[in-house]
Parts: C-alpha cells; sequence; structure tokens
C-alpha cells in the first residue's frame, strides 16, 4: 500500500484556514484521492480534551511551559492514534495546523526559546514532517478584522496585536527557512487566485 | 524571608501515602511551620484538570508520550503557580508525588526511555529538586491488597502486576543512585516505626 500524503494547513488569526482546507479537500477527492481531515491541537478525544483546556479563558493563566507540553502532549496523540495509521493506510492526511504553528505561537507569540520546542518536536512526534505546508500569510489587521465578526474571542484570539505580529513573522521566517515544504500564499487576494496557487502545489504532489 | 523547604512523598499504590503525610504536616505544624500540602499530578486548577484526563478510563488509549508529557504540563503549572511562590514566601510544601514518579510509573511502569524523562526534566522544571523525598516501600501484593479495600481502581491502579513491580524496582533504583535526598522507609512495618523515621528525617531537615 503506497502511503498517503501529509499536507498542513497554516496562519494566523483569520488567515482563511478553515475556507481553504474545504477546497484542499475537494479539490484531492476530486483527483481520486481519499482525504482524512483533522485539526491542532485536538484531532483525538483527549485531543479534543486537551484543546478545550488551552482555548477556555481561567483565571489563573496558564503558564508558557504548561500550554506548550499540552500542545505536544495532544500531537503526540493525534500522531499515534490518527495521522500515522491514516497515511499507512494510504490517506492523505489533511490537517489545520501543525508542528509550524508551536513555533509560530508558542516560539513567536510566547517567546518560548525555539530550541525548547525543537527539542521536543525531536523527541514526541515520530520526526512526522508534513509533505506540503500551506502558509495562508494576512496582514495582521485584515485577519483580526475577519476574526471580529466572527465569534466571541478565544484565549488565543484575546491576546494583544503585539503577539500576532510575532506569529506573523515567526510563520514568514519559518517559510524562508524551509522554502520548499512550507508555500507562502497571499491570504488577501481573491479567493480564484489563492485557490489556483493551492492547486497548482497540489498538483505537483499529486505526481510525486 | 528564608525560603521554605520542599517534602515529597513518594511510593507506589498502597505504599501509605495519605497517611504519612499527614502525619509530616502535622509534625512540621508542630514545630513551628507553616505547612502548604499538594499532590501531583495536579496542584492547580488546570492541574486538576489535567490529571483528571489522566486517570479515567477511555475507549481509545493514551500514548505514553501523551501520558508523559500531560504530567510534565500539569507540574510546569503546578511549579509555577503553587510550590515556588510558596517556598519563597518561606512556606514548606509537602507534595504527593513529583518527578520521581514519573522515573517510576512512565520510566518504570511504561518503559519510556530515561533520557526522554529526563530532558524534560531539565527543561520544564525550572530545576527544582525536592530537599527530601521519603519513599515508602511495601512489597506489591501488600500494596495492592490494601488498594482492593478502597475503591474502584482509576486508570493506573487498573495495570497489570508486572507494571507495579517495574515501578517499585525503579523507585528503588532511584533511592541507591540519590541516598542523599530519597530516604527509603519500610512501609510494611508499623505506622509507629515507620513515623519515627520519618521524624529523624525531618529533624535533620528542621536543623540544617
Amino acid at each position: 500500500m503506497k502511503m498517503g500524503k501529509f499536507i498542513t494547513l497554516e496562519g494566523g488569526e483569520g488567515a482563511g484556514k478553515t475556507t481553504n482546507l474545504e477546497f484542499v479537500v475537494e479539490y484531492l477527492n476530486s483527483k481520486g484521492k481519499r482525504v482524512m481531515v483533522s485539526r491542532e491541537p485536538g484531532g483525538t478525544p483527549i485531543g479534543e480534551d486537551i484543546r478545550s483546556l488551552l482555548l477556555k479563558k481561567s483565571k489563573q493563566p496558564i503558564s508558557k511551559d504548561t500550554e506548550l507540553l499540552l500542545i505536544f502532549a495532544a500531537r503526540a496523540q493525534h500522531i499515534m492514534e490518527k495521522i500515522l495509521p491514516g497515511l499507512e493506510a494510504g490517506q492523505w492526511v489533511v490537517c489545520d495546523r501543525y508542528i509550524d504553528a508551536s513555533y509560530a505561537y508558542q516560539g513567536g507569540g510566547r517567546n518560548i526559546n525555539l530550541n525548547k520546542i525543537k527539542l521536543l518536536v525531536n523527541n514526541f512526534t515520530n520526526k512526522l514532517e508534513p509533505d506540503l505546508t500551506l502558509l495562508l500569510d494576512v496582514p495582521v489587521d485584515i485577519g483580526m478584522s475577519r476574526v471580529r465578526e466572527r465569534s466571541v474571542p478565544d484565549r488565543f484570539e484575546s491576546e494583544k496585536m503585539s503577539f500576532f505580529h510575532s506569529v506573523r513573522n515567526s510563520y514568514l521566517s519559518q517559510a524562508a527557512t524551509f522554502p520548499n515544504r512550507i508555500k507562502k500564499i497571499d491570504g488577501s487576494q481573491s479567493l480564484a487566485l489563492i485557490q489556483s496557487e493551492i492547486t497548482q502545489y497540489l498538483d505537483i504532489l499529486l505526481v510525486s
């Protein structure tokens, strides 16, 4: 059985991940691929319980290290219980956020030393890297104005603007460091242009 | 302000931690010490939420790595929010389980490589070591027969006997490696003898 491919979508708040994730799935289905959709933090029953802990606002702030470890706890389960078995069964796995989000949010946003994050990546992720990462990039003010129209902000969405600028800068610097894997897409373009770019990247993966 | 001391109680299931923890607190109070009592996993609101995830039995087993990371997530919060502030305010902190339990349960019991645990200890615990660890040691069959009389077993208490033998052996090997900090006490003796030994170790700490 040929392994499936692993595709992740990344980007700040309001970057358009949800809409474009649906597009990715439809496109892959139209090419005859079986697709499993998932998200982080979460993806498994215990992962979703952990996600609830992470998103809820509490009187006592969650420490940075606790946040980071909770995310990797959910991720370890996600990889073992869902992503790896899916890929091994030949499914394509499309995931809303993955390791890059930890570098961006906990590294960039929370200012945790990147080596500490790398150490968790190296020891608790089965060294599973995406085959393709689509980074939807929008200026912070555009992203945040989209988020505000949506719903009550969660614990992350309630952060200060400087937090989101750091998150964006981290994402951009990762995309510059790993240009073969991470494809930066201007998320402020029309949906037609965004999805035409996405199609091109998926087509390369489909024949590889 | 003089820092308080940090005392941990360790031991397998049914070793007598609860009873003897109460004794430690009473004894320290009788010597005029302000004492904060806590436990792991748990100790803080989010830590207790994490504890619930760890103890509940679920259809899909929690992966070893997820269990380990959840325990260190709770621990990081515990140290930052409770243990360190307590010690810095001059309180003595007495805690039911701490890092040694991770080596015993996740290292010994679950057979996780000890270097992986050490890496979390070195990076996510502020290098906070107990001043004294009381290891209550009982043969596994004695401990388990005490537990069975108590209540419905949780996820850990439902493990196989070989798991508890590995936990005990790990605890004993740590006590042999760190004899200055970890004091092994025969938990199958009479309570009077156990508490006389505990008193001796506390008296040394009280004058140091």
